[in-house]
């Protein structure tokens, strides 16, 4: 028998709306440990990893490990139905072949059940190993959403480069180019707006935005996000859940720099000739 | 000659927004009484009944009964161009083919005249009986919006079951069951948060959840709604007008529970097998 | 060389989004006496001419008279980049072919360049007499803003008629009339909030609700707007970019009210008859 019960129950909803763009269906496991999740995204690029540890809940019974397949589209549909303030309980049996999630609104007037069905789901888990980076970026995570955001209107990839001063976020595309440095700043009042950078070596390294663009919809669930860039390394993209757990998303950098390059130099040369050409 | 004139004319931009989705074209009566309006939806399922009480006007002129067609949608593209504190002024003339709109703002600054073209359009008034009914549940309007809209994500038809202890809302669908129980509950701070079931027998009825969430953009109107219940008899959805009326939806319940089910379980049961096809 | 560097960078972010949606691509024209564009919105209906004075930059610097062609959707996509607090510094080099906006947050914490390719457009000056006006309206521009977009949801064009006692706009279609009468009214709390009007001769002119609601679009640059009408002159209207410049627009009055009266009355006839045919 499960019964998961967590008094913050907006956490449960946020991190499902962080995750639910990348993955469509997937597996939560439930252990003693916590509640955990690890998928890769429908294009296999991209892996998240979901913990909430079971000090994190009010109430934690797990009898025996489980795997629950959900669709991440129907869960979110349910867990959309909580009030932001509501308790939200996960109630499962062993055996069973639905997960309930329970809904109670602080003042205990509102109590709602959502029963929905399980899936089978195959899959393998991937171990992750823990690695050396050489440069570790944290940042509030507003303005990294807003950076990959507003690159991506100029072009489709962002080399992340970090040096001692700052990390710098480049694109370039049709339109031009763009390059967006944020300074190491640790002297700031509250402690979330620091940019701090703790570096080995310095890196550079390039990534699809349309991914960037993706893990940010974790935003909500924390004021910043910590980057672990190596070279020949996925990035990971951190975001802290409360003081419970955390969502990573890994993502491998490009390697095809020049053939980047190359198209689009090519209507760059032109650009001076004529304006821009829809059909391009 | 006909001359209304409504203080608070937001009142009437809400009205229009209420019954605007559910009905196209209507006669609006206007007698001694009051300004009123009858008309079953489009699809001859639900009825609307509105009542705005000669008394809650400061100014009210109707020299003899009048029936005035209108295209609601044209009515509410003129009311969308009054401001919310406009005064709100509707005049017709015996035989005309037109009404006019006057908004004054608050300080007189800005004066507008908006004439519209009338219909002609065939109805019948319905009769409405006086009925006893096994249940009433005065409730949050924007509770019961939510609860509506949140079922609506999951089935297109809503169980109400009332017992003393509450009301419980039920639906299922393709990914799974929601039951949402909202307690009796007068202790509350403010009345309009109460919960409050006058019963004589338990009743529980099925209704599409379509027409109930077309009901609840009345929601606007009133923070109180009041749901009335009797088997075999139409439910009443009705919102307040301030002090000077209401805003009446009736819909029939639906009989056919048996049918509902079994188009449901198929599906549920080869969902543990595969994934929701989308195609279903 | 040119720099031009304006600490209230929100102010050139809002002069993109008031003309670009009437012009697509614009030589902006950069001299002693500030920066400037003047151009012609796609069907050579309305002129739009915009003036940033030198001296209301903190920093301006401008070697030599410079024509920069640019596409004014890439250059918002760029501008959008940048935060409402930040300054925004315009670069460029003589003989290049790509403009840099540069972009500094508040704290100087995050820095940004934004390189954009110029283009080569074809554009003449047009020279704009000074003019005498039969009547000058000042107003506040939410208000102008909100009457043209009311009106357009039952005309397509809108007369402007100036009488001592204030500014009328009227316009008539398929579902009925509407005239909003402001007043003069100088006695208000807040200069912003009076309507001014300068009269020397009563005027009446017919224009393109079209062009007006494009022109509103620079509603946020300020509180109250210009409107300049003389029979047989395009209407000026002009919001002033703070104490900096102005954004004028021109837009020439229509004269064939005859032709659009009768196209308007004959639904007019069958009206009663008939609810409004979709086709029509």
């Amino acid at each position: 028998m499960l019964e998961l019960r967590l008094v913050q129950g907006s956490l449960l909803k946020k991190v499902l709306e962080a995750v639910k763009d990348l993955v469509t269906d997937a597996n939560f496991d439930c252990s003693a440990t916590g509640f955990s999740l690890q998928a890769m995204d429908s294009s296999h690029v991209a892996l998240v990893a979901l913990l909430l540890r079971s000090e994190g809940f009010e109430h934690y019974r797990c009898d025996r490990n489980i795997s629950m397949g959900m669709n991440l589209n129907n869960m979110s549909k349910m867990l959309k139905c909580a009030g932001n303030d509501d308790i939200i309980t996960i109630k499962g049996d062993d055996g069973s072949d639905t997960v309930t999630f329970m809904f109670e609104s602080p003042n205990q007037d509102k109590i709602a059940d959502f029963e929905m069905k399980l899936m089978d789901i195959d899959s393998e888990h991937l171990g992750i190993p823990e690695a050396e980076y050489h440069a570790i970026v944290k940042m509030p995570s507003t303005e990294f959403a807003r950076i990959c955001k507003d690159l991506s209107t100029i072009g489709d990839t962002v080399v992340i480069s970090v040096t001692k001063e700052g990390v710098k976020f480049s694109t370039r595309g049709d339109i031009g180019t763009a390059n967006i440095v944020c300074r190491q700043n640790t002297s700031v009042d509250k402690p979330e707006e620091a940019t701090v950078i703790e570096m080995k070596e310095p890196v550079s390294l390039t990534f699809a935005l349309r991914y960037m663009n993706s893990f940010t919809k974790a935003t909500p669930l924390s004021t910043t996000v910590v980057i672990s860039l190596s070279p020949e390394l996925p990035v990971v993209v951190e975001y802290k859940v409360a003081e419970m757990g955390y969502v990573r998303f890994y993502l491998a950098p490009k390697i095809e720099d020049d053939e980047v390059d190359e198209v689009v130099e090519q209507p760059s040369k032109k650009s001076k000739a004529q304006p821009k050409d829809e059909d391009d």
